[in-house]
C-alpha cells in the first residue's frame, strides 16, 4: 500500500495535481533537468509506453507574442558556461499533462484513476488554440512563477472577451503550481480576484505570482495578470493555499 | 447604427453575455414565458432558421439528483389556477445558449460576431455531461438565483475532484446572471471565494446567490455552493459587479 501510494504521489507531482501543480521542490532542485526527471524510464515504466504529450511545448496555434515570450524565458532555463558546458539557468519550464498517472503503475487506487476518463480542466480540449494555451516557468531564487497564456475562442464570457471564470482558472493554476513548489500538495483555500480590465479573446497575457509568506500549512501568494508587454493590468489577486495529505483525496476520505 | 446596436443588445441579453447572464428584467417580468419571448419569430428571423439549442434543458447525462432538483424548481415556474388556467410561478428557468447572436440579424458588428468561432466558456463542449451541466432559476420576489450544477469528468483539478477554476467559473456564471437581472449588462469587478471543502467529480451541487445591495452602478451579491441536499458547504463567495455600456465591448473600445 505504502509503495503504491508513493508512486501515486510521484505521479501526482509529475502531472501537477491541485491546479496543475508542478513537481515538488525535491525534484525541482535536482541537478537534472525537469524533462529528464520525468522521463518514463524513471517512473519504472515499460519502454513501449509512449511519452505523454507535454502541453507546455509550442504548437502551431501559438501566436508571435506567445512564441516571443516563450523563447525569452526558455532561453534562461539552461545557460552555456565558458567551456561549452550547459548548466541550469535561473528559470525552469514546468511540464504540463492532461491527466493523472496514465503512464505509471500502481495499486488499486491508481488502477481506478487509470480507468477514469477524468482530464485536467485546463488541458481537456484536443483542438490546439481553442481554449487554454499556456506554459509555466519557475524562478527559485526570486520565488516567482510566470505563465504565458494565450486565450482561445472557446473561453468567451462577455461578447468577444474572456470569461471571468476562465481568468480565475488560469490564476488558480499558476498560484496553485507556485504553492505546490513551495509547500508540496496543496488545495486552494481562498482566491480574492479584482478584475480591472476585460481581456479580448485571442490575447496573450503574462501571469506572474509572487510568494508573500509561508506560515505552517498556509501559503500566501499574490498574482497579477497583465498584457504581454506589461503595460495593462487586467487582474490582481491574493491567494491562500493550504497543505494537505494527498492520500486523503486519492482514498476518497 | 442605433437599430443594429439595439438588436445586438437584445441578442446579448438573450444569450446571456457577461457570465452567461439571462434576459433583462424588462423581459423577465413580461406576462409571456421566457421560452416564448425568445422564439425566433420575435427576433424577426426567417422561419427556416432552426431554434438554437437551449443547454439548460435536461439531457441523458443528467443524474437522478440533477433531475430531482430540476423538477423541483421547474414545477414552480408555472402554477395551475383553480379554473385550470396556468400562471407564472415564483421561479423562472433561464435559458442558456453557447454563442452570441447566431440567430439574429443586424449590422456590421453583429456580422463580425456571427462569423466568429467564439463560444461561451461554460457551453463550449459538445459531449453532454463532460464539463458543465447546469440550469439556472430566478426568483424575483426573493431576489435569489439558484443553479443546479453537475460537474463532469473533464473539470478535474486535484485527482478525482473539481478544479478550483471550474468552481469559480460556475460562481461567476450564477452571480453574473443574477447581477445582470438586477442591473442590466455588467462585468465582474471582484470575486472573493472561500474554498471550504473539495468537490468530487460527478457531484451534483446547488449554487445559490442572494442580492445584498445595489449602489449606483455597483451590485453586491453573495453566493454559496453546497451539496445537493444542502448538508455540506463547499464554497462561500462575495461578489461585486459593475454596470457597463455593452456597446463599448461590442465596438472594441
Amino acid at each position: 500500500m505504502a509503495r503504491s501510494l508513493g508512486r501515486v504521489c510521484l505521479g501526482f507531482h509529475r502531472l501537477g495535481a491541485l491546479s496543475s501543480a508542478p513537481p515538488p521542490p525535491s525534484l525541482l532542485t535536482s541537478s537534472r533537468s525537469v524533462r529528464t526527471i520525468f522521463a518514463p524510464a524513471i517512473l519504472g515504466l515499460p519502454s513501449f509506453f509512449s511519452k505523454p504529450r507535454d502541453f507546455s511545448l509550442p504548437n502551431s496555434s501559438w501566436g508571435s507574442e506567445m512564441m516571443r515570450l516563450y523563447k525569452h524565458y526558455n532561453s534562461q532555463c539552461e545557460v552555456e558556461m565558458e567551456g561549452g558546458e550547459k548548466q541550469e539557468g535561473p528559470w525552469q519550464r514546468l511540464p504540463s499533462y492532461n491527466r493523472f498517472l496514465k503512464y505509471a503503475t500502481g495499486g488499486v487506487y491508481l488502477s481506478k484513476i487509470i480507468q477514469s476518463k477524468a482530464r485536467l480542466f485546463t488541458r481537456n480540449n484536443r483542438d490546439t488554440g481553442a481554449t487554454f494555451e499556456y506554459v509555466l516557468f519557475f524562478n527559485s531564487e526570486e520565488q516567482k512563477c510566470v505563465a504565458i497564456f494565450q486565450a482561445g475562442h472557446l473561453l468567451e464570457g462577455p461578447p468577444g472577451h474572456v470569461h471571468g471564470g476562465a481568468i480565475a482558472t488560469m490564476i488558480d493554476t499558476v498560484v496553485g503550481a507556485h504553492a505546490n513548489i513551495v509547500s508540496g500538495p496543496v488545495v486552494t483555500a481562498n482566491l480574492n480576484i479584482n478584475y480591472r480590465r476585460p481581456i479580448p479573446l485571442g490575447s496573450t497575457l503574462v501571469i506572474e505570482s509572487s510568494l508573500i509568506k509561508k506560515e505552517g500549512k498556509k501559503v500566501f501568494i499574490t498574482c497579477k495578470v497583465t498584457s504581454s508587454d506589461g503595460s495593462k493590468l487586467h487582474t490582481d489577486t491574493t491567494a491562500l493555499f493550504v497543505s494537505i495529505n494527498i492520500s486523503h483525496l486519492l482514498l476518497g476520505s
